[in-house]
């Protein structure tokens, strides 16, 4: 949590913070300028104050949006920076050398924000031998951004429930634009007569999420039959839209100061198979039973654990026994869901994994079957919340029905 | 280009190379791998031989549109690793030994690709400690990726053309938008006869790009009057559409296997003071010079110091007499446009900037006057592409006119 950093930044003998980069692709700098709409920047926080923006001056009234006490860039002048120190790195380190002085930064400081990893390499090399009074850190593991981001204070959580409903809104609509077309034999089709495809639902579908602010720059899965049995697979365009088969439908849409929401749901259009049936309601129980286990102080590992035993007890294959299986359960039950698609708690089941399930979490929970070979796949997925009481909520008010009648 | 890699290479005295990350803010990722719907992945590439990109196996589907030889991750067993090791880090160092080793690269080795800073300084002083067959290699400024990314092939200008007809398409409709409102006063109203604000035409623009599968996740600039006058203000909601101000409406979206388009126009609804008619005239000349002035071999820096002089002439206050203005010329001219908003070419005008244009540079031309104070500012910007032959192509098929008829 924000009100964590502090805290945080003493655990780990910290005695400042730089979050910087570009703002795109950046969590942990779209976290501390409290979602402002900067293209880039440079947060400095020492322990106990309050973090400072230091921005470009053509985004002052951007940088202002973030709350935080601001320095423009201009005052460095840093092409006359590049112009004396002759080299863009070393004009680099000079310019974070006086940055440093203006603010009284010294001692330990940790490094943290997105860049490219051989300039980020070169960079932190030379300050920590250009600057002796300051001592580069960084941790390669929960880091300190990752772990204040992973617990959510109220008005997060409200901001994802914001998403959450919007996301919802979207598939509610999707389902109703394809019930809104004829069925021909065991296809959907246009007006025309012509197949639906599944480029067509996801124009749709893009469509839903622009008239409802969601930005959809991290994609979308429309994966129907032998795809859907890929988990990853986005779904072909040109595959036709056919009743009785598996449609898996991710949607992970952002919005709202940039938090994301991750809603999974099968769906069988008209019918579907007994098989499919049938592991649908092993993927919906198993979703139930992991909720069930999840608690304060739980070890995340505890999670897949679960569900790799709920799902080798039905007898699928899981990837517990067998790490390269492509049939059964085939990867991990959920991931931290925040300014990030992925971030923290990670529920990796390895020993070294220690983190416990914490108030303020929110994570996935999407226990997915996949039989390619056998063309098809089902994957459910919901987002739940630990509050501040440990009290468990599932922030997904989305109905689990496999077939959709048409 | 694409075909430049092992010639960039050789130059820099590298053996291999590797870019690697999640893909979302990746452009150097995206690019060696096609534009494939990957969420991540490692991509390594010895000089002289094809890259081979190593892939989760749930994203084996999207690994093989890539078209590049593929290594599914699975053969790894990284959870073992993970056990064996007992650290993340170390366990990562583990992973790319044995990679390398069944790759059988060695020698100089450049990263590349974006990760967080403190977990990349981290992970290659490591690795550079762990492996003593590999030298660690990076460069800070114009490194291998962003010179190769830079120069754009007959494919990539497609794609960028492409983009731009879509975005072209989303300017026009936007005009016929607010052609379509009643005016009451010096206002533009709703049905309902209430304002129409910039909210309400920014919902319609995102409208307008989902329909033609237009991403834009990096936002929308679309300021009215004082607001128009600080470069990257993005607009406020709120605001109402007024005739006579200034409207700077700057549009940057993705598509295509990534590529972004950038376009900036200015608008006033109805009629135009004087002043900002003067003013618009001169924006639109001095990118008329800039661009007559782009030609293979000058430096970038010159389009920088041709906009600064033209402006100077005319007695506007430049950054080039006064680094920290913000009113008159208050930024760079321009850059380099494809996977990324902001690329290769840089423009600063300083004596280290030696880079050249080159056939295949696509860049943006884009010359702006800001007087907040006096509630406006103009910016206008094109895209170039300077071909094989040196030609120089102008790929922003749309009009600059600032006056629009209501």
């Amino acid at each position: 949590m924000r009100s964590d950093l502090d805290h945080l930044m003493e655990a780990r003998g910290l005695d400042a913070i730089v979050v910087s980069g570009r703002a795109f692709g950046n969590p942990s700098l779209v976290y501390l300028v409290n979602g402002a709409g900067i293209t880039q920047g440079i947060v400095v926080k020492k322990r106990g104050e309050t973090p400072v923006l230091i921005h470009s001056p053509i985004e002052r009234d951007e940088a202002a949006a973030s709350g935080l006490p601001l320095v423009n860039m201009a005052r460095y002048r840093f092409t006359e920076i590049l112009r004396e120190t002759g080299d863009r790195l070393k004009a680099m380190v000079e310019l974070y050398r006086r940055i440093f002085a203006d603010l009284g930064v010294r001692g330990d400081v940790g490094f943290y924000g997105t860049a490219d990893q051989g300039q980020a390499y070169l960079f932190l090399t030379a300050l920590a031998e250009a600057l002796p009074e300051v001592r580069v850190r960084a941790e390669y593991d929960e880091n300190l951004l990752e772990v204040a981001r992973a617990t959510k204070d109220a008005d997060e959580v409200a901001r994802i429930r914001e998403v959450a409903r919007r996301t919802c809104e979207v598939v509610e609509e999707t389902l109703a634009f394809l019930r809104r077309h004829r069925v021909k034999g065991d296809l959907l089709v246009r007006d025309d007569g012509s197949p639906l495809t599944v480029g067509d639902v996801k124009r749709q579908i893009y469509r839903l999420m622009a008239e409802r602010e969601l930005d959809a720059s991290e994609g979308l899965i429309f994966a129907i039959g032998r795809d859907a049995g890929v988990p990853h697979s986005r779904g072909r365009p040109e595959d036709p839209i056919r009743l009785g088969q598996t449609i898996v439908y991710d949607i992970f849409p952002r919005y709202a100061g940039g938090y994301f929401f991750d809603l999974t749901r099968t769906f069988c259009l008209g019918y579907a198979p007994p098989e499919v049936e049938s592991v649908y309601r092993d993927v919906a129980e198993c979703l139930e039973r992991v909720v069930a286990e999840a608690r304060v102080g739980v070890p995340a590992r505890h999670l897949q654990q679960v569900a790799c035993r709920f799902f080798a007890d039905r007898g699928y294959p899981t990837i517990a026994e067998n790490p390269e299986t492509e049939e059964g359960f085939t990867h991990l039950i959920g991931h931290g869901l925040g300014l990030a698609i992925h971030e923290e708690p990670v529920f990796t089941d390895v020993p070294t994994n220690v983190r416990t399930l914490q108030p303020g979490h929110v994570f996935t929970v999407e226990p997915g079957l996949y039989y390619p070979d056998r063309g098809y796949g089902v994957r459910l997925e919901d987002v739940v919340w630990i509050d501040e009481g440990g009290e468990v909520h599932n922030l997904t008010p989305f109905p689990k029905v496999l077939v959709v009648e048409m």
